[in-house]
């Protein structure tokens, strides 16, 4: 199982500030723990996590791993709400995506509440910070794996 | 640990109809592979579940428990969409909320894609079908609990 | 042809009031005429016929009678407007459903314009008073029937 | 009873194409299953019967029988969505009008769910295909005829 | 004078939780409090208050009390957004009506700015906490009585 | 001066129907009225005048009279508000166009208040009835006129 | 008969600036003409002209005219867009009123294309510059008239 | 205890028309009872009463009061839908506002819904004629007033 | 290949005003030019060209051609906008439609943004003037030929 | 250069209340600080300084000062959002116009949002507090200088 | 004839996935076709082609390429509805534009509908897949040609 | 004082084109300015300019100066209205941010209305051209600064 982790715009700030709001983890923490949790893994999962600000870029990158990725897990940040080049990337690519958000957009602001992602994504979770990734995560390893025995 | 477990309207045919949709897990099956989570668990917590197809029936379900439930995971089904008054029951009791959805709402049918649970949700887990009540069971545990090693 | 009549809210006091508008029927009376209709009918037709208030209770017996009913004739009254929960009901049931209205809810208040039934239903009956639910009874069997004959 | 049936445009083509959708009769068929009933029914009914993809032509029509009808019986089409003009004819003349469609219109693109006719009509009946028409010209005759016996 | 009081979903749980919000006073308290302006009232004014969470149930006991209210003071609470269905009854019973809120709803969440029920009611009175109640009880005492020299 | 006067659809009825809103004068009272201004005024007037249920019949006059008319008045009726394709016919003959409404269409419904004509109009004379027409055709003189002396 | 003129704001300015657009009369010409106008009629027609700058001043001058006018002419200028108090006063007025405006508002900018004055107004004219009055102040005396006679 | 009472535009005129919709009390007559409330109440109240079809005269009684008044009372009108300057001016004073509308604003027009002074004012009460005066004034004391006991 | 040309409401008068803008070929000149392309194709063409304002004639044409016509070139002017009758009826019939602009529609006013057309059209050309017609001419060929060295 | 500033409503209380959010200055300070920029700048540069809560007035003093006026300083305050009347005025005079805020009316409430002032003037400052004004006073000088060497 | 040709975000990876919906044609076999059509072409062009994920780059070409353009084809995919930065770049650089769409965007999801391109384009092509390039490459050379003879 | 400089889209082309319009300054010119500016400031300011056309280098630059910048001015350009990114990277850095604009934004087409920056800016200034840089960054030293002796 080959899964792409996609970080988006000002998520490399992570842990820096407002550790009150967001927590005091860093995204190398959480790059950590996601690999952790693989390690410990029954299955045989290999992670690529990459982080952009650049809409181009996480574009790019999808399509770089069209062959490779069986599914792809994506923090679209801000570009959940403006971006459909990554809705129209990830469509094309068609593996199983999964949508995470640190903080449930669903509360936020108005401007927040649409996700381009949404449309083309498997399912969602949002809401528990650093956990929602852990959340993802097991959620992707029970979709591409072969039974539920595996929660 | 106290957990109340919601189940909106028409969940109770689930399994019984589109297997090739929403899979042939019961209600029954969903509320079983909860307790056994449970039992499995290092956690000490003790599950309530309620199915319901009345929105007055579930605002009651909700104001009971007031003193007793320490968190609360809720499936609010069609009403996620129409109920201001359970959004106003969960406001009041004041616990963590998480909401479950079996589908990704959001990539329904426009009049899905806005919820009334979402603005005093603490997140949201929806798509992955009845495995989505798994993760946000688990998400709560984190949520309540003392420490992250509990992943 | 097993066929379910569910009568919407505040249905029970047709007739009570208003009888300039809503004619002097009383729901008994709009019921007797469908058993007789049914009766003189050379179809073999079971009706059940059922008045709730309760958005949840409708939601109940949808779902009660998955396995009985082969069409459900609906006069979802105000819940036409507001119930995605009877939308879905009817949805997962999955047999043919009428909608009827006593009156045209398209030429009055712009909020009954809208009908959350409508996109679940094979088709409507509007306007006629208790005369809808004669022709949508005739139509329900029309739908079930082998031939066109039975007009 | 003199009663104006308007078939509006596109009509004329019923039964040449897509018969899987719109069955296989033709506005011959139609037309001659309207003449049937009425001549089987007990009333003295006076069917006229008008096909026309113009919309001035229908306006002209409903005008020319302003002394003529007693009640008219109207499937618009697409001019269900886009006429005023013929909204303000039917209102002029002043008789029952009973708007009817072969589809459910409220359960089709968001454009169909609109009509312009609703606002002057008795009722609607919608979705049953060519017993549409059946329905409507029953509910026409028991709305012109002096007793609720004629069912 | 027979006047029937209604509290919507929620209002059970009053003074229960945030008393820095919504006073130290349960419903008890404001039902009392009503008794007592009551049997300190010069008119002779029968009260009977209902609570309940249930939008089909309201609709039933106001259609239950069609012949005996003279006039109705409800607290939709949450329904008063949502509910079509107690519009529908309040219309139907055809008395005074007077919608009531606690808090001041026009000031709050943009969901909240709209009542379906103020298009029914004779007035509505909001935003006084419990004396809402007392001031709504007065008004329709000065509505239902004689003259105006009751202030 | 060459004048075309055109009046939309439905306006060939006036005067038979609902007198007591639209008066008792027929289309062809308004026409004589129009002929009998013009041979009293000084001016050298000549006028064409034209009805049609048709859209496309409009748009037909006004482009073959594109050499003819000096100027136009144009009650639209009912394609006041639907028809682009008059719009864009007053728009290419280019002289100056009138827009005349028996009644006020901004105090109707709301889909009423929105012209498409307007855009292209001098200006708009609306509410008086078949007055409306007389000064409307003052003004188009005024407007064709050398001088204002001619009020 | 009492006519009572009333021009909106900035309307002092006429013929000030821009003659290319609004033509070089000033409001005095316009008054002049408007006095002239009376004086050549064969009807007893006394004009009472105001201008003011003031939202208010426009409502006072309304309501003091309450038992001296027979007809008001009102030019709002921009008040038409945004003053429901200069529509509330004309409205307990309760004479005719005749909505002028020099230019075409429904073809400038989309804020001006509603009028709150016009829910009230008898009719509308506008476009005609200056003109639009004198047509405006013959609409009213017609209206206010005994017979048609008076064109 | 210092009571400004305001009220808006085309409220000197109460009474002098239409009085089958507004009642015979002219303003003097509701400025009399309140004047006789307040001397009839235990409690020390001091009235100011202010009428004003100026907008901007509105602001000005509110800012020039911002050192006397512990409340103002306040029936906008017109200026309810239109007025951000009088909501600034209640916010700069700050102390408690109470709206009041003689008619029920919420089941008129659709532009009546909104109202801007909502968002500063402590509570609503409309419906109840010249009586949601007193029930206004009645609140003011009773928020301003040490204890309950005053009902 | 049958190619049906149906030129929309207006088109008749091109060339005749405003050259500037439109330039200076006349509708002849198009069909000229189109019948030139065809006789110069290697391919086996036939063009049947109609014009008409008539929204009702083009949808009879379109449906007069429906055992005929190979591909449907359409530029429907004005209707674009406005008629659901012409996309049902191109709808019905079922071969490859292209929609064609003389000018660019979405660069226009906001009202010409809209195209009831494009839903049912393989699709468009626009803002090439007459040349937008040889463009959508050798698409159709391309669309209906059996290989892409057609270029 | 005569440079006109106009206060719009409310503002002569600034400094009164609330000094942590709108500062400790009043209007005479702000205007004192402007009468001392003018006195040092190199430029000859007259200031007329006027505040107002009427709309009317505010009209007023603009148009008064068409022939003195070569820039205008505006806040508008609550009339930003509201006045059309002052846009048209200020639109009249057709000197330069800059629009000036003590906060950030775009990050405040939905309705703060929208200015009709913007749209007649060269430019606009907010968010400075009552330095604002200066910025806005330089920028007018900038303007209306011969050169850039001003700065 | 210097024409720049742009390819947006993911165009890269077109002809690797859903041949059957996109065509077996890679972006490569694109650029070959337009610059076979290059060379055959009468007329003395030269193409340069560039394709770019980032919007940011997009527009940095379009800049870079000031001097050089003579024409402009671009295909936005899916940053046709969300960059306002590229139309600005187009619009700066002053040459021909030319919208180019594989598919019928106006045939697709709603919030493909909108081009922020199609307000600083000349035409646009779309739904002829590959095709749509040539026939924009034509349509190019005939802008930038002398004479219309080159079709 | 370190001031961070951000100049958006397409702004490096300034000065190449449409000197008529945005002036014959090019950003080099501007950015001189600024220097110049800064060099006769008593203030110790030091500046850093940097212009990109990519939003997610505009996101990145931002982060790099979280420990280095105490103030930001930003000329978003089109990033203006589409980025929600580089909104949610100045909200995070979280020093005072100016937004910069060189024409009046609020003046042009409705989708330069909405600002996403403005929703975390301290201040905007706009419609000046180059001159806005220099009012931006006068109030940005006067916020950073000490006391109000700076101007």
């Amino acid at each position: 199982m080959n899964i792409l982790v996609l970080h988006g715009p000002n998520l490399h700030l992570l842990g820096r500030r407002q550790p009150e709001i967001y927590g005091v983890q860093t995204l190398q923490d959480i790059n950590k723990i996601l690999d952790q949790f693989v390690a410990a893994s029954p299955h045989d999962v290999v992670l690529k996590i990459v982080q952009s600000n650049h809409e181009g870029e996480i574009v790019s990158v999808i399509g770089d791993h069209i062959d490779w990725a069986d599914g792809i897990l994506i923090n679209p940040a801000a570009y959940t709400h403006t971006s459909i080049a990554i809705r129209d990337a990830l469509s094309t690519v068609g593996v199983p995506v999964i949508e995470i958000h640190l903080s449930n957009i669903y509360a936020r602001e108005e401007f927040r509440h649409h996700s381009y992602i949404s449309g083309v994504a498997e399912g969602v979770v949002g809401g528990f910070g650093a956990y929602s990734y852990i959340l993802a995560l097991q959620a992707m390893i029970h979709i591409l794996g072969p039974t539920m025995d595996d929660n």
